[in-house]
């Protein structure tokens, strides 16, 4: 039993509640007890609809049929909007990964959100992204370019590479987003592999 | 609308969970769309579970008819048991203040719950606490004495104080929390006020 469950012992729905909380992502034993003690406060119109927006969110949500991005419906509104470039894939592990590129604004090509990074270590190959289903999209649409944009590191530079392996031969181009010190970055701050790749990938002005 | 509304725009369901998860206190937007993510892709049983405690917790829990602490009866467990030591009263600032001391397994008296502390600047007046029912109880039980353990702060302070103006002439014992250096903590580390109140509050060997 956690020490939230002891402490709230004897108050069986806050303990309840307490408990759920410290499933979530970060959220400790405090922070759960914290949270649990200000919903058991809070307007009651606002837990209901808290309440309701969960269970409709779970039964809701599914994946796109195209691009595995979590969507309402069939298919997502990207993968819908006829105004999109279809020629250009933009290849990403999550999809808060889709939402950062998409609230940037720089983006009007599709997605493909594989749901995961390649990771041997923790069990995850080729079979538990969603490769497969990339694979059978590119088959039938006319895409010119896929870009990866799985985050720089061990993990997402060896997915990217992977992707570019596979799909060099059908012909495609496979690009990979530029890595370096960040815009507005102080080169002092930068550790030293950003400093490495910021060097190794310089561009000819 | 906020950033989160905009980014998951095309996601009904999961922009409104984020934005009701931002009104959680210590959740940003970008913790709140971590977590709608997180939950729209969690297991079926669990999230159920979360949405039912949430309403359970709002519907059952209110305020103890003595203490003032949250409950799930007309009583507290705490209030209910012959076990406890009836003749002192520990004031608390929070639900969980008493939870905290309850864990340490120290106290066994009572308690009272004053659901916030004295400050004038944020237009909180006694008026505003749980200190009516406090008096009213005082006037019916045999409390000898009354230990103040609001936070060692300028409101805990100024509320233990007023607190104890009230209640000396009604011929109580009233009693503050001790407070100087945290026991394991390092004296080079402790703050300018605390070394100040651990000297000042110096107990003879």
């Amino acid at each position: 039993m956690t020490t939230v469950a002891k402490g709230a012992e004897q108050d069986k729905p806050l303990q309840r509640l307490a408990t759920l909380l410290t499933r979530l992502p970060g959220i400790g034993e405090k922070s759960a007890l914290r949270l649990a003690l200000w919903l058991a406060r809070a307007d009651g119109e606002y837990v209901r609809a808290l309440s309701a927006s969960l269970l409709e969110v779970h039964e809701q949500l599914r994946l796109c049929g195209i691009c595995c991005d979590l969507c309402a419906g069939e298919q997502c509104e990207r993968c819908r909007d006829p105004r999109r470039d279809r020629s250009v894939i933009c290849v990403v592990a999550q999809p808060q990964d889709r939402i950062a590129l998409e609230r940037s604004g720089v983006y009007r090509g599709l997605y493909h959100v594989l749901h995961g990074v390649l990771d041997p270590l923790a069990g995850v190959g080729p079979a538990e992204l969603k490769i497969e289903t990339l694979l059978r999209r590119l088959d039938g649409e006319e895409v010119e370019e896929v870009i990866v944009a799985t985050s720089p590191n061990v993990e997402g530079d060896a997915t990217a590479l992977y992707l570019s392996k596979l799909l060099r031969p059908l012909g495609m181009k496979v690009s990979r987003i530029a890595s370096g010190v960040a815009v507005g970055g102080e080169l002092e701050y930068a550790d030293m592999s950003t400093l490495h790749r910021a060097l190794a990938d310089r561009r000819v002005l």
